[in-house]
């Protein structure tokens, strides 16, 4: 059961209310975001004490059916939302592109990277600093000096960054150099991550668990919203499939999906997928007609020489034919691609 | 070990070739298409042995580690291959589309149908006559009925016809009746089936299995193909994952994967695939984003009361929306839709 | 909806009760197996018909929320069913071991393998001449001669035979040789097969789809056991899941769900699942600790040579130490091992 | 590429050994456990330098195809490695097993349960009190509250406690009150949780991720023993499949797997795999028959008012009837149930 408390609501009726609810022998979890107070009613009711809740001042409506995930549910909002990172925006008319390589290695990978990408049209630097790897043994990130070199490449080209947090501890670090967190496919059930990126205002970019269905994507985007901050975009990565041809499967339809569910911007990376150089330009055109508000593509200058993922990204040519074609579907869709 | 034969070799020499080969403990199986032999050799060949196959009189190339599916593989032609369903081009420049109700159900169903799918642009009509379903329960279909309804429609609207074939036996009932045969995906792996097709000359549907791999599905193209049919079309249609949002999980990395591998069309069936009508469209788009030369695509003109698939059918309205996104799509990567 | 008629409905009533139906816009799917007639009512009710079925003269029960096989239902019988395929009977209190060769190869290496699996308490032999496989290239069975050849091993140990069919115009051919058909995991919806065997009176293996849920597996059933024949087993032998470490991943959980479920004996097959010879002895005694009725184990005198399978087959000392281990699970828990 | 520092390697002859590595454009991993140094080298070494290492004084092995986890290989000990929770051995010749509540909820709830567990022969007392949830507004454990009700049935009791951490800064306040540290599914690649848990002496026991292949189970449990913990105790719960009869898909073949490529001990989890009770007894018999070396069960007194996990969890007596058929399992296979 779920109680939305009314715009209105004094801070002495919502004090009775929660009273109320736990002198019943509920527990409540009390979530706001912006002016919507959200009051969920865990345990076993007894019968009746919904509308007996429905009644109380400053209680707005009560749901005994309440929808899994009432923050970011299409329902929530009138029109869909939009996040701005940087000057970016992103979930409007335009189609945003994000790219860079998958680890920030030196300055000068990045900088020859990052104006490659800045010059085909992208308009977000995505880069790794702090690594979640599967082995221990794998190249882990530059760490803190990743982040500086991110800041140079953002002030050389205006492209503003997004690199991805691994652990709550981090985010101070990262909120001087770091536009966008990423929350990545690992950490998309970290429940702790999830809460402590909302709990600060720099906007989220939640990428899909690998096996992970989208109802749990969508509740892990509840933690963050809930938790404060509405700034949420979600990716669609690649899941795990049988299939061996690539990387991860992926799920294209999870775009639509997700549009239909709920009210926050969706982007697609068709390089994790893939796994593989020569698919992403078709899977970057596929999720663009599909209608994702954006992309997320791997780049690497000399990506035989990648400390990571060298095989799915591509070279800068690559990447510039890709966008030209991603341009041609977005633009026969009427959506532009968005530019600096 | 596979060796292929020469153009030019006698049947003399094919038939020393065979003893030889045979004489070393090893078998053989030899598949042909058009002036193509091929002769697959099964068991552990003594060491050198393929050296000296390569030298017998007749032999054109021996290959150690040959691809396991010599005639479809892309390595097997110089440009991709087409197939022609009646006056329709498959795998040319254009983008194809069949549309039609899962199953044949009336006259009237099938002709309102089929006028306006013939209407908004598609080329083929899809029905099924034969209806394999999981339950015992279910509808399974107005046989040969079906099957003279659809040629009635073929007649009055110009559409060729495809329709699902189940046994080998039912082929000579269909022969009359439709233009291509589909091969439907819990059949993609019977192998009876498959060789049957193969050894007639109407074009087959080759749709994917909702648990085979890229590869599997190859190799079943191989057996039609091998059989001394060449004319396969294959389809995506959704595999089953963990996901439970969509009906199946849509491969679109299928289509560009099975075009690097194969010489044969690849189309995309995104009703299946959803399960869902509201997903469709943005499938269709991806599909044709992804490079798949047609569409499959299930329309009802009154899904809610289809006997089969009515929740994944389109309305004639929704045709009608959904072809004009395609177009612009395929127009934008310069791939118009094939007309009538 | 489905209707269950009474023993004592006559012809007369029987022919009333479908009028009745159609006359009501319904189409009607009558099963008998045994005395049991179950009418499938299907398409869209009008509200209130369902009692008026019930009273008509001859019809027993009217169920809206009709269980999906009610033929293989576990409410359909009061207790278990078993099967006796030779002098074998499968899902009574003792454990039944399958064993044998993927293919059947020569007369030398059936004989061998026969001799031994009898003689360490075997009671069933199954070995491939008809074999589905997914290369055109791969081996396919010695077809008729590969029959033959069970027939004298048959004679020869007493075993009763266990062998795959591929297609229904097989089964004349097989019906002397065979104690058991075999529907094999790729054929598990190959409807035509499933119809076929039903209709004939020999037992049947159903094995399950690689990627087939236990729900489709029991309408697999259904369509055998409905078309008239009872006597289905059912194998669990692995399913399609993102692991690779092992061929298949065999799903324990469905020994307990398929009794739960159906009253039809099962058995699982850890060759298939493992793939790999090592892992086998570890699957075959959690099967049985799992409740199976039974096992169908891959034996091979010199596994290197097979023709198929053979990195899963056990040798004929390996089968040996797993049948003590088998033995003692089994009779800790009070089922002993069938002998012959 | 690895190398092994010989034992009597001097910490100057270390130094200088690192150096030589990355003076070539090499990157350095060192990993330690006891006396075992493992310097894991990243980059493209140039030819021949593996040769050169190999060579340095203190090098005493280099492996140019290395294991991807050298610390928990099986090669990496000539016998089973055993963990030792309080004063329970897991990984020796006694069969362990944890039970408990999903989570603790009440002091009376969990001296119930511990009491009626330890009575029936568990030796580890299992229960939540940090949960990681999928949706926010379940119910998320007592936190502190929990773990000192831990220690009040581990005194009353002399059970051993298992209980999940979920975060780095949690482990102080967990130290006192419990055994070993739980690492949840939905954190198996938390890296800097897996980090934190091997650089303290609590034993650890490592839950399979629901999308995890066992090689990254052993590469998440190679980063807890690589920062100094030897005590890690694998456990299988279930993968993710297309499945949905069940919870998770019992991936049994996972026991004998891990116990080929690993010296690590493994344990069951039936309930999570299940997610039903009914199916709890066959699946943790089937543990024991595969090789386990323990099982962890859910327990609850009141099932039905559990709040989480309840539909899984065994009533009391449910429990003591599994374990009596336990036993008679475990004891077949000359392995006895441990007792406190």
């Amino acid at each position: 059961m779920i109680a939305t408390l009314s715009d209105r609501c004094t801070l002495t009726e919502k004090a009775a209310i929660l009273r109320f609810i736990e002198g019943h022998g509920l527990r409540v979890h009390v979530g706001e975001a912006g002016a919507t107070t959200i009051v969920s009613i865990i345990g076993d009711p007894e019968p009746g004490i919904g509308e007996t809740i429905a009644g109380l001042p400053g209680v707005a409506t009560v749901s005994l059916d309440a929808p899994s995930y009432p923050f970011v549910a299409r329902e929530a909002r009138t029109a869909p939302s939009t996040v701005k990172v940087r000057d970016v925006l992103i979930g409007g008319r335009g189609v945003v592109v994000m790219a860079g390589p998958c680890s920030v290695e030196s300055e000068e990978q990045l900088l020859v990277i990052a104006r490659a990408v800045a010059k085909e049209g992208a308009t977000l630097l995505r880069g790794g600093a702090f690594k979640p790897r599967t082995s221990p043994y794998s190249f882990q990130g530059l760490g803190v000096r990743g982040l500086e070199l991110l800041s140079t490449a953002r002030e050389e080209t205006g492209l503003g960054v997004v690199s991805e947090v691994v652990a709550p501890e981090d985010i101070p670090l990262m909120n001087g150099h770091v536009d966008m967190l990423q929350v990545g496919s690992r950490n998309m059930q970290n429940f702790r991550l999830l809460s402590a990126v909302g709990e600060q205002p720099t906007p989220v970019l939640l990428k899909r668990g690998l096996m992970s269905t989208i109802e749990e994507m969508l509740l892990a985007a509840e933690y963050i919203v809930g938790a404060g901050n509405p700034r949420v975009v979600l990716c669609e990565r690649g899941i795990r499939s049988f299939e061996t041809a690539t990387r991860g499967t992926l799920d294209i339809s999870a775009v639509p999906v997700l549009k239909e569910r709920s009210h926050l911007p969706v982007i697609v990376d068709p390089s994790h997928a893939a796994g593989k150089r020569s698919l992403v330009p078709s899977l970057a055109a596929a999720g663009v007609a599909a209608g994702a508000d954006g992309l997320l593509i791997e780049v690497h200058d000399r990506p035989d020489e990648a400390l990571s993922d060298g095989p799915q990204s591509l070279t800068l040519e690559g990447f510039a034919a890709t966008m030209e074609t991603v341009a041609r579907v977005a633009s026969a869709l009427d959506r532009p691609l968005t530019t600096l």
